[in-house]
């Protein structure tokens, strides 16, 4: 199967859409030790070139120039050399090259910027550069955009924040970000889709993603890695993710809902279901999937989170997605994922929940509360109506709990408030959250983003954040979702 | 004249002719901070290019790679960062790369190497490095080469060195250098098109050379630039010297000589005849060509040296080729050359030949004696037979004189010899002199070499130096020229 799997993606890769943004700047005439900034406008990934010339005497050397590429202002002034932090160096976008004649001269690798910071190391002579160009790639179809009529001035600001964000994550794949890690993830996947549903629409990159990751080897106990790689030869990832190897049955659903797709679906179901079963396998005794290793489960970048009650309400989301969809295909495993579900949610409503306080704070988690906790079991179905927003609300507002990190997981908090019917409070939260990166400035939205703390990152250093993450363009999602059910 | 001439030159354009060079070496296994030394077994110039792979997991970052390359292996260990030098250390063949994917990575820029040193400045994984090719390219045809018959192993092996310096140094110009300078000079060219005549036998590479220099601008004096560039556009120099303008004519009458080719000639004689009388209009009250200012004469890369002698002896020797030549086209000019190379001939006579001391210790070059004076003079026609031999060997024997510094005034020694019937002695200096560099194990010959000095530079900083240098290439006219005439 994996060889057809891998067929049935490569039939849907998609066409890369090139777009030539000229930089409006005059001719700088450069000596050595000059620099200057470029700006592009907005976020764009894509290749860059410009032409290097001279004043009055020929330069009798290469050119050595330093080009550093910046997806936001404060980058600018940031010194690469002092980076500590955990993921590879080679990630921050800083290059120095020769050129070695006058023309033009294209740089070969991809990178993601807004702004272009180019220092001259050495020159012989006075030398020019000019003719800017930023060549941007995407896969996403900007003419065929789903339309929205979008009237809250606010909301459009973030849409639009959103849908540029997906744009240039869109590439081969649904990358996660396009400066750093550049990769299908299942969780960024599961988001994008949702997005591109109500922006892009472009179901068959969704449909080659899910290829892919069909195409993938699971570990010994079943489960997908939580990322591939696909060029220039397709590579299974290493990570395996329990949350996001069950979120891949959902992405699947989604899929269906949103494509009708029944070919696809029946296509890629046994791997979906497969997740279904490892995650079966690993209940312990008391019925809690239970939780090896904190590494083994995403959830969010909360290094302090314990997260057995969040894992477990992505295990019910899981099943009972699968449920739904099942249901509707008349196919004999709903009954299946039915009984499975109401057992799954016995099990935590004795073993999660704490009845005397009302809230997820148990054993297994160490009695820590958490607003992770609180949305998946909304989106599990353990709790809901007026007394699981009470709880969310609380929980939300409590000094003393884990409060999500990424906007991958306020997304689910969101996605938790909808299913309460809070609509208009999750577009509140879309403006609170998301909209703050915009009112600061914002292009695309930040893989990290933790108001008052702006120095925060997963990875020891703020350098390696990625300001462009796909995980994070889903208010396109929320509010277009809205505007068509309203 | 200028368009035709463009379009003649461009007409002349060569092949480029192409050469896999396999590194034998086994896949390389490699961490941070790892470093290793390939070996093309011999020194070439072109494009490198390698694969990159992995052992156990897929590289999650790009690979960061230092990558140098080096003419010789004392460079390996020379850290760059230390340069001191005059010329732009861009030139230094060291680069940073960010290697993205895994699989084949080309290397933009040329260079020329024989070693090329490898260090993995940041990993995130286990890697691995193999497939290492060196495309070397040239526009010497090998296929097509003068055979020649050379008995002396000594001299066979000199010849072979010579070979290799000028095919390393033929793309679309002659070169003086394929790692530094890389462009066009007339001093070079005059002694590359002498020693292609001799082994690669490319008179359209010397054809299309002549005609650059002809397109290019004079300066307000009448002189030809030194050098220029014509990729990507045509850029005549801006420095001029006046030696190398006189050797422009030379180098004319030289290709005439050995291709009979007219309508080159024709074509050309008229830049030739106006450097002649360029410098005909310099010449003082005493009849002396006058050196305005050291900057405007090349000869040798010695600052010591005065020059007023040894340029009076290039004036002398190109009036003496042009009548020569000129006589045997039955051209009116002829009889122009023959008297004025008369008159310059006495005036040399009178105000720089020392009678009291028989030799040229004279006022206009502040009494000093140098092997250049002395050569110069003998190819001049100033002074000739056994007591020209015994001023010369008196001369490079004498502490207090000043010595050549580059296998270019090395060149005119020989060629002095040559003129004085000393065929003999002409092959044990070039045994002496570039053999050495054989037998200290050169590939190709260098741009300066000093026996008892090898950290001789002009530019301030060995590690600037040229070691594949075209003006050194000539023992393989000198050798092959013996043969041939015997």
């Amino acid at each position: 199967m994996k060889k057809y799997f891998l067929q049935k993606a490569d039939e849907n890769l998609p066409k890369i859409y090139t777009e030539k943004i000229s930089v409006s700047s005059d001719t700088k005439v450069l000596h050595r030790g000059d620099s200057f900034v470029l700006d592009l406008g907005n976020h764009y990934v894509g290749y860059f070139s410009f032409v290097l010339g001279y004043t009055n005497i020929y330069p009798d050397a290469p050119v050595r120039l330093c080009v550093k590429f910046c997806e936001q202002k404060e980058e600018l002034d940031a010194d690469y050399s002092l980076y500590k932090g955990i993921l590879s160096p080679s990630w921050l976008q800083e290059e120095i090259i020769n050129v070695d004649s006058i023309g033009e001269y294209k740089m070969q690798r991809r990178y993601a910027a807004r702004y272009i910071k180019i220092s001259v190391v050495f020159t012989p002579r006075e030398i020019t550069l000019s003719d800017f160009v930023f060549t941007a790639v995407t896969s996403a179809d900007k003419e065929n955009q789903v339309k929205a009529n979008i009237e809250d001035p606010e909301l459009k600001a973030i849409d639009a924040v959103g849908m540029n964000t997906l744009k240039n994550c869109m590439h081969r794949v649904f990358e996660d970000g396009p400066k750093r890690d550049r990769r299908l993830w299942i969780g960024d996947l599961r988001l994008q889709a949702l997005t591109s549903y109500y922006t892009y629409k472009q179901d068959d990159l969704v449909r080659r993603c899910l290829y892919l990751f069909a195409a993938a080897d699971c570990d010994s106990e079943g489960f997908l890695p939580g990322y591939l790689y696909e060029d220039p030869t397709f590579v299974s990832g290493y990570w395996f993710l329990r949350d996001y190897a069950l979120l891949f049955a959902v992405t699947l659903c989604d899929y269906y809902q949103h494509t009708g797709d029944e070919k696809t679906f029946m296509d890629i179901y046994p791997v979906a279901k497969a997740q279904m079963e490892a995650a079966h396998r690993k209940l312990d005794q008391n019925g809690i999937l239970m939780v090896k290793d904190a590494h083994d489960i995403f959830i969010d970048w909360n290094r302090n989170l314990k997260k057995t009650t969040a894992l477990n309400g992505v295990y019910l989301y899981a099943l009972g997605t699968l449920y739904k969809t099942l249901t509707m295909l008349k196919h004999e495993d709903a009954n299946l994922y039915g009984l499975r579900y109401n057992e799954a949610k016995e099990a935590v409503l004795n073993h999660l929940y704490n009845k005397a306080e009302g809230n997820f704070a148990n054993e297994y988690d160490g009695y820590q509360t958490s607003v992770h906790s609180v949305a998946w079991m909304i989106l599990g179905g353990v709790i809901e109506g007026e007394s699981a927003w009470a709880l969310l609300q609380k929980t939300i507002e409590d000094q003393n709990s884990e409060k999500a990190v990424t906007p991958y997981m306020h997304h689910y908090i969101a996605e938790a408030m909808i299913k309460l019917g809070k609509n208009k409070e999750t577009l509140d939260y879309v403006k609170n959250f998301w909209g703050l990166m915009v009112r600061q400035g914002a292009d695309t939205f930040y893989e990290v983003f933790v108001p008052g703390n702006p120095e925060k990152s997963p990875y020891g250093d703020k350098m390696m954040n990625s300001m462009c993450h796909a995980w994070s363009s889903t208010p396109s999602y929320f509010i277009r979702k809205q505007i068509e059910n309203s």
